[in-house]
């Protein structure tokens, strides 16, 4: 998607340790209207994929999946990174250690709101290493939900989550993919 | 906004201690296209406000946030409750005691994303004692920034926080208004 990578050449900033900061558009400040446009880019890939419902993980990740279940006419669920007294009866946990935050949490969601047979489109802002995709995945497959695709903002391809993913045969599409990030040079795309 | 009062009804669920539980439709899941008719309600209420941005809380607050600012073509910016990587720099924060988690935590703003002068509406999804909004405007005080308004999804009249933001001159909007919520006999709307 060629404006996402305008934009990130325009408006993102490269931190130390390989974060890039988009925060002005697509995190703690989101830019509504081009996150729609991102969602309707989503639905435009996926929309032979059967999917019966989205699902992303808190915080970042929920703008650009609502875009994309708005587009899509599905539900959107989110897995919980804390705890919360208004989660009770069963859920389903998985492990993530994260890159940017440098440790690890538990993420949930409530059995019933994933359930056996669903055909589950993954969707989140990042994909690096993969963690956060692969503890989503471990949570559709606690609730013998099939994942049908992931679907992500940017892609920093030189961490390698991606190519691992689509070489146990998933299907992954990010809306950009980066090829390097360095404060000198700034960013590359594939 | 009687569609939202007889989704409470019809898919809410009560919990001890004065919990309502909407998380089939507005937390956990979203009915996103349910959410965006809440923007769209939303914006109508406001239009004459001068609104510049849209101020929310993470987590559940996003997404009613996300579709009111689509409604009024704003930027969207959340506060964030958990310290991280990727904020850097100067930021604005206040202390917020949670009624639902029970215990005291910390949000922040980047400075850069609200500044002097701007016009904000706060959006969030519930409104009980009123604390994560008296965190929000004390953030926009400091940025000399000017709260034009609040629209909450459910207000919990009866927790009192709604009418004390009124009596101090705020002018707050709720979709869905309960004066009463327990266990045995529902929810009752004002």
């Amino acid at each position: 998607m060629k404006a996402l990578e305008e934009k990130i050449i325009s408006e993102g900033k490269v931190l130390p340790g390989n974060i890039l900061k988009v925060g002005n558009f697509l995190n703690q400040q989101m830019d509504v209207e081009f996150i729609m446009e991102m969602g309707d880019e989503i639905a435009r890939l996926f929309h032979d994929s059967g999917a019966t419902k989205i699902l992303t993980v808190e915080t970042s990740g929920i703008a650009i999946a609502f875009a994309a279940a708005y587009a899509m006419k599905l539900p959107l669920v989110f897995a919980k990174k804390h705890a919360s007294a208004n989660m009770s009866g069963d859920t389903y946990t998985a492990e993530v250690a994260s890159f940017t935050h440098k440790k690890v949490y538990q993420i949930a969601v409530s059995a019933e709101y994933i359930r056996k047979g669903e055909k589950v489109l993954l969707v989140d802002d990042f994909l690096a290493v993969g963690n956060a995709l692969r503890g989503l995945m471990s949570i559709c497959g606690q609730a013998d939900a099939e994942v049908v695709g992931v679907a992500v903002a940017i892609e920093k391809q030189f961490q390698g989550g991606g190519d691992s993913l689509r070489a146990e045969g998933h299907r992954i599409e990010a809306l950009a993919k980066i090829a390097s990030l360095d404060e000198k040079n700034g960013v590359t795309f594939c």
